[in-house]
């Protein structure tokens, strides 16, 4: 069946996961491109449909698909110039539990491609288990584009400060911060967890009261800060580095 | 004098700078918001007058200044929410030659916010000097406002890929590159050149061929490239802290 109009339902429920209200009502998100696509299905997670715009629906798949006409596609899809198919996507649920190994704790990380980009570098550096405080939504379409496939396979696990905290009680917080000793002479405990703060305010006192660390990078003096996004790779990999 | 018209020259003018052919031909850039502005005038670089919309007249600068209503003032300014100051800044001209420190080139970066953040963790990494080939342009407003100020600090030399390659034949190029050997543990010489490739397709063959060392910084299987400005940061970073 061929739907063409951006005012049918489906599509308009489709169209409805570009927003966080959205994507809760439907326990859905949107994956767009050829690439995302494939590497999503190859990960696991649970694929409610593809989206295929029409002029692609020889090629094949094996999954339900629904078929759109040009117009009802671009309805659904956030990118500006779409590759024709995309993939309606369960949001995978994950409890609040204690981190198996090193991992990473965002504190109000508010910008959608930070959080994208920091799950992409996470997941390249080996720290799977992140957890979001008050952050921007990292299944919004602009996060899952800058997270490049990182969204499929990191554990989100999201929760109110104190909950989160208290997930994290047996693992020594280290807490990304101006005041803290050099990152690059610093030796950091086996297991730990990584902790990075809002792009203007950084990290909030609850989370830097509970940290048993704080590392900086350092910087010339015309530079008060970094991109979070940066700033965060950088760390991420300097510390699994001094361990390794 | 109070300019109430977003259709006035001088408007207009200003308003062209928000685009690179109006950049060129004005032989300058703009800079926007408070502390932007103020870090502009204390960096030495030339003002060729602030512009202050009409409500924040009040405030007292030593600089010539040009008051705009409202209306006009948005029409110059590129930020959603203008905060009412912005500055005409003279492009600073930096001939090509030979870098004197350990620099950075990039090579097609093409993401004008990449650009910026990739200026901002240069400033505060201690790389001074950047070349720059084929890349968006580092005097955008998008890439002045990613740069945090980095702009106003870094030797931005841009030339043709021939003329950048001549000018840095006495240094040798380190490219990063998927092929490489794991920066973490690689010593490099004490005077560098750090190459960053374009977004998708990475160096050119010419850039390629010209390095005489290749780095690459170690990912899980799930990843295949981190964003450019977030591997620029890593590899900034660990060159120094390896040579220091």
């Amino acid at each position: 069946m061929l739907i063409l109009s951006r005012n049918n339902p489906t599509v308009k429920q489709l169209a409805s996961l570009k927003e966080k209200k959205g994507r809760r009502t439907c326990g859905a998100f949107l994956v767009e491109g050829e690439k995302m696509v494939r590497e999503c299905v190859l990960s696991g997670m649970e694929i409610v449909r593809l989206i295929v715009r029409e002029d692609r629906v020889g090629e094949t798949y094996s999954l339900p698909t629904l078929v759109l006409g040009a117009d009802a596609f671009s309805a659904v899809c956030d990118e500006k110039t779409p590759q024709g198919i995309a993939a309606e996507v369960k949001l995978p649920v994950y409890p609040l539990e204690e981190p198996k190994k090193s991992c990473i704790l965002l504190d109000g990380v508010a910008d959608p491609a930070n959080v994208g980009a920091i799950v992409r570098t996470a997941i390249a550096a080996g720290y799977e288990e992140l957890y979001l405080i008050d952050c921007a939504d990292p299944f919004s379409p602009k996060s899952v584009r800058a997270s490049m496939s990182g969204v499929f396979f990191a554990r989100l696990m999201r929760g109110e400060r104190k909950e989160v905290l208290k997930a994290l009680s047996g693992v020594p917080l280290i807490a990304a911060d101006m005041d803290g000793e050099n990152v690059f002479s610093f030796v950091p405990p086996e297991k730990f967890c990584l902790c990075i703060g809002n792009e203007g305010s950084g990290l909030s006192e609850e989370v830097k009261s509970a940290a048993s660390k704080t590392v900086k990078i350092p910087m010339g003096e015309h530079t008060e800060s970094l991109n979070a996004a940066v700033s965060a790779g950088i760390l991420m990999y300097e510390l699994k580095n001094q361990r390794g």
